[in-house]
């Protein structure tokens, strides 16, 4: 352990060693110091990754493929060192760390097999038409460039897969753009072992210095500066809504705005139809409880809502998750500042009116610990109260309960965005509730029918974003590989001399990727 | 002329009747009264568009092709009234005005075969593994999906091609979006006559009510108001950098932040290599006379910024080109607020330190009129002064001299993003000069090689847009049929029944939509 900043291939020592991480299952202080960033570190790193920009921008789709495997490969490398770092900063079991691992490789290698494949860049050719009337037509080619420095701010609940090496630096790494990565405070050693990975992935494969660097600091000054620099031309960010928000705003009010992608979480609603309800009561109640819980609650896709229409299943099924959550574990969360807002923010919902609380884990709670809860309002009141839409990010999760179809089509009328909505039917359920399906679409990156809404699949397919507030962005995803696309801006070259226009766009078409020429989907050359 | 709202298929005549269009040739108010709406003809028209979101949204691609042809048909229809309307309010001459009409009818056919075509859409299927270890892997499918009701704000310059059925409101109604019209105050008789004709469309092709609504008004006000309506989910305006701002500010500040799609103009820099200007001289200089000067300088990617390197070439140039702007015609404007800005900024351009006037035409200037004028500054002077990258919108064009390359590596370094960044250059001298053609892609939407950046190409691979503050969001076209996409987000469905899914996502693909398949590019069924 050095506790050094990373510009680029450069460590500094500049800093002053204030930074120590926390093991929140033993409740103390982690030994090892880390150094706070210095305006001259911040400096440092921003002008090489512009710098950076100006080669790595250049470098062929095969370069960066190889650069990001080479990734994978160092982080696989680092061995049980990483593994128990991870586990002692966040709490998280080994099996779930050695997974998370493994969809970290997973990803950077889903963007190298993406950079091969080539389709990504939305490669586009008109050819010209010199003797069209009344005006010759050009030639014109468009296609995804690079936008430029990335700043990627790591999440607290993916000390892997949504930090320093996860699905943003990916992702922005694959588009071409130099990332500066602002270290969770929560994981200062998983993110100094993972950055020397990325730096050494960088040096072997011929990156250039700048291509990646990594700041420690007090977040909120570290945050703001990399958001305001000049060379910052795109923020990545998971967390909460306050934080999401606090860069959208900075970023916006900036000479020149750029783009802050900001996945800021939702409550998930989880509508249970019902004749399904009737059939299943017991089973979805504990599939529910299992949702609920996984993890600590700690997932941006964990159920903070269940819905359903007033009767004796809804009851039945509410005695039965009431049941499981009283006899679930209690586990300690990723750090002591989650642990106090999960039971600040459960407390503040459990008193708000007409809510009822049905059940409590009644475990010893470990130190930073969470007890899970369920509890119960009507829809009348839920309707009332927009603080019940208000995430409590943690194992809790609150059941409405509708007086009949066109209430539940009032409540999804409310909903603010979600990443998440799922319906719970039979064929029959979701024929007689087809309107209300319809209007949930409207609401949320991702519809799911008769599943969970934690995990979340790392695929093409895969839309991790929504309309406000889920995301600061609907039309972005954060997960799987659309997410390169977050970015990279078209680019179109009109009448380029072939020498000068990128391979992706050349006639002959040296990498055989799928293209749109003169309208025409192929992969031949013109 | 019945000069009232269009609150779908309703005329509103509620609002006082206090607007009036202006001819800038004859300077002279028109006849004719048209309403300001009300605040309840707001009201009215965003709440259809809500409502017939509802159902437009779920409409099949090929019944909104039909209804974007009709709507081409019912302008053509219009006749000689709106060729005569549409030159009256804009002081275009007929030729512009009939082939604008062209485009315009042309750009509703491209988002009609789009529509057909399907792959706009970006189908993605990837199919359940269920024996998948550790965890089974479901069903997803990905599409885009319309974002909700558009207010388009309409453009002075195309009174046709960017206004009331322009390429905003296309690419809106084609993405599964209603729309509502800001009409242009300059426009009101144009804008009644094209309103009315899509709305017929509608009518004939079984389209909702609410799909299409018009509203006229002091443009300020009705802005906001327009823009901070909470059913409002997306902008679209094309205009100056100013209003683009204003707006953008305002949707940033509501609860719901929505994005702008602001396209606010740029001085589109051309650079003259060394070998190409020295061969043809006097022929680049009268080309670009014409460029300076076509449809009197009002066009988004007028050449305001001309760039060489000091040598009696560029001398050469200069003298040819001032006098093919002296001996120019002078024209009307499109408005006496344009006509009066360009003289005010060409002025502030004119005395800034170091600019010479080197050539104005010295025609009789009509009223509303503009005098094309050149100038020439050192780029020492014009890197010192950021005000000299301030559009002048109009016939005006600044001439930068450079010492040598690396002072116009310089110069390319501090441009702020543009619209269209031009070389004019032989093999030779864009070998020579690659490294500043790298620079200057990064500032810029369109790169283009020895053409005119005037003539702005309606097809798939355009790009018109570009880094800030050339637009708010440098990841969209405003031209072109990529232009839908600002209008659509990721949507994906998680083991959806078959009979739940849009068509552009079933197994059979009903359509025939190029489609990923598992990974794979087909427009097979799965």
């Amino acid at each position: 352990m050095h506790g050094n900043n990373r510009i680029g291939f450069e460590l500094s020592d500049k800093g002053t060693a204030t930074l120590q991480s926390f093991n929140p299952a033993k409740a103390e202080t982690r030994a090892g110091k880390f150094k706070g960033a210095t305006s001259e570190d911040i400096e440092a790193a921003m002008t090489k990754a512009k710098i950076a920009f100006d080669s790595y921008s250049q470098t062929s789709p095969e370069k960066r493929a190889q650069f990001l495997e080479a990734i994978a490969d160092e982080i696989l490398n680092l061995g049980d060192e990483l593994v128990h770092a991870a586990m002692e900063e966040s709490a998280l079991p080994e099996g779930r760390i050695v997974g998370e691992r493994g969809r970290t490789m997973g990803q950077l290698k889903l963007f190298a097999s993406l950079l091969r494949d080539g389709v990504w860049v939305e490669a586009t050719i008109d050819t010209a038409q010199p003797s069209r009337e009344p005006l010759p037509k050009p030639d014109i080619r468009k296609m995804l460039r690079p936008i430029g420095p990335v700043v990627v701010f790591t999440a607290s609940n993916f000390p892997l897969a949504f930090s320093t090496a996860g699905g943003d630096t990916a992702s922005a790494l694959a588009s071409g753009c130099p990332v500066v990565v602002k270290a969770h405070n929560s994981h200062l050693q998983t993110n100094e072992l993972v950055s020397d990975a990325i730096a050494r992935a960088a040096e072997k494969t011929g990156m250039p210095d700048g291509v990646y660097s990594s700041l420690a600091g007090e977040g909120f000054e570290l945050g703001t500066t990399l958001v305001k620099h000049p060379n910052t031309k795109a923020v990545a960010f998971t967390g909460s809504l306050d934080g999401g928000m606090a860069l959208y705003k900075m970023a916006i009010e900036r000479d020149e705005p750029i783009p802050v992608f900001a996945e800021m979480g939702s409550i998930n609603p989880v509508i249970f139809l019902p004749e399904k309800l009737k059939a299943e009561t017991n089973d979805l109640a504990k599939t529910y409880a299992g949702s609920i819980t996984l993890g600590v609650g700690q997932f941006c896709t964990n159920p903070g809502l269940l819905i359903g229409l007033e009767s004796r299943e809804l009851d039945q099924f509410c005695e039965t998750l009431a049941h499981e959550i009283t006899t679930s574990a209690a586990a300690t969360m990723l750090n002591e500042g989650i642990a106090n807002s999960f039971s600040k923010n459960k407390e503040t919902s459990l008193t708000q009116n007409g809510v009822k609380l049905i059940s409590s884990n009644n475990v010893e709670t470990p130190r930073n610990g969470a007890n899970a809860a369920v509890a119960r309002v009507s829809a009348t009141d839920f309707l009332s109260n927009p603080n019940l839409q208000h995430e409590v990010f943690g194992p809790y999760s609150l059941i409405v309960t509708c007086r009949d179809q066109s209430q539940l089509d009032e409540v999804i009328t409310q909903l603010s965005g979600q990443l998440t909505i799922t319906f719970m039917g039979n064929e029959n359920d979701l024929k007689t509730f087809e309107k209300q399906i319809h209007s949930a679409e409207k609401k949320t990156g991702r519809l799911i029918y008769n599943g969970v809404p934690t995990g979340v699949e790392v695929c093409s397919s895969m839309q991790h974003g929504g309309p406000f507030p889920a995301a600061t962005d609907s039309r972005f995803t954060s997960v799987g590989s659309d997410a390169i696309k977050r970015f990279a801006r078209p680019v179109s070259y009109q009448n380029a001399p072939q020498f000068l226009l990128p391979d992706e766009l050349k006639n002959e078409n040296p990498n055989g990727i799928w293209r749109s020429v003169d309208g025409i989907w192929t992969n031949n050359g013109v």
